[in-house]
């Protein structure tokens, strides 16, 4: 889509040009989601234009991408990931709340071994990009990749390094400050509201 | 510039809610700046701040930041970083087209092995917020890492990972699809304009 493309759509009067701090905030890991709000694939595809035009070390532009927004091949690469490490008493979303797309990220190591910034790079921008459209999902590295590989028929040289899990989320996720203990794992509330703790500048910011 | 200055300035108006896919296509790679135009050192802790805000592996957010932003600091940390490694006859940018600010990014080591993830996510997240202000930047791996730990006085457990070289960018980089020999390197042109050969979207979805 052409700049002057969406121009034609929404006056929309912008007040502040702190849109991107309001996507970062917005932009949190969502595990739970809307399973009977669809995607489209062209939605997928229009996430990973963004990321084709991010920066890449050397340029070298190794990664590559599987898409799926089809509930058969959700329902396929669904078990083949692992959900939230630190919440021990919960297996995933269920039926109803799981992602309704996924784009699995790949190396291609017949490029040659790309350093490793590509893949947030790119997974980020996507992500901002889905919260920009009412999106949201959460960067899963724990991966059974042999698995994984098989269902999407995958020939060697592209290795699995991360999976998006994408959807419109149905749960609230909130940042609190890291408490005396300096415990940084995040946690579920009675009312299901997850909880991440998140480091204050003062403390990463060593020149502050 | 500041963000309140140029909003009292100009009535903006914005047509749609693809403004993330604008900072992703602005954000290219700068390696020459205007140097007479500083950066507020607050303004790199607002990066910052977005960037301590954004997903971490297991949440460990185990990494941490240097600020520059005066010209004495930047002057030591300039002569650590190579620059754009294809173009094999330009040293970087001359005197006036430096850098004013770096953020160099840490890996805390006593805070536990990270993903790699963390790294690519908070560059990116900075260089677009960077963007959005009327900045831009590059980021750099290729740090004399010894010499700069020595010069920031970094205790051992803080590894260099990465350096952001921020400013106000005077250099034109455009985006070019890839030519028939596949060839990725980026190049600049007579009239000092940077091109950057990107591949397709269908190049790198494998289910497109």
């Amino acid at each position: 889509m052409s700049v002057a493309g969406y121009i034609s759509n929404t006056l929309f009067i912008q007040i502040n040009n702190a849109m991107l701090k309001d996507l970062v905030l917005k932009n949190r890991s969502y595990r739970r989601f809307n399973q009977s709000k669809s995607i489209e694939k062209g939605t997928l595809l229009e996430f990973i234009d963004l990321a084709r035009n991010t920066p890449s070390g050397r340029n070298l532009q190794t990664l590559k991408y599987f898409i799926s927004a089809d509930p058969s091949t959700n329902s396929k690469i669904f078990p083949t990931l692992s959900w939230a490490g630190y919440l021990k008493d919960w297996d995933g979303p269920v039926e109803g709340e799981r992602p309704t797309g996924y784009i699995v990220i790949m190396e291609d190591t017949l490029m040659g071994k790309n350093l490793v910034h590509d893949q947030g790079i790119v997974a980020q921008t996507i992500l901002l990009a889905a919260v920009e459209r009412g999106l949201g999902g959460c960067m899963i590295y724990s991966v059974k990749r042999k698995e994984l590989s098989e269902i999407l028929k995958l020939p060697a040289h592209l290795e699995i390094v991360l999976v998006l899990a994408l959807g419109v989320p149905v749960e609230k996720v909130v940042i609190d400050p890291i408490a005396a203990d300096g415990d940084i794992k995040y946690w579920r509330d009675e009312a299901k509201v997850h909880h991440v703790p998140k480091r204050s500048l003062k403390d990463i910011v060593i020149n502050y």
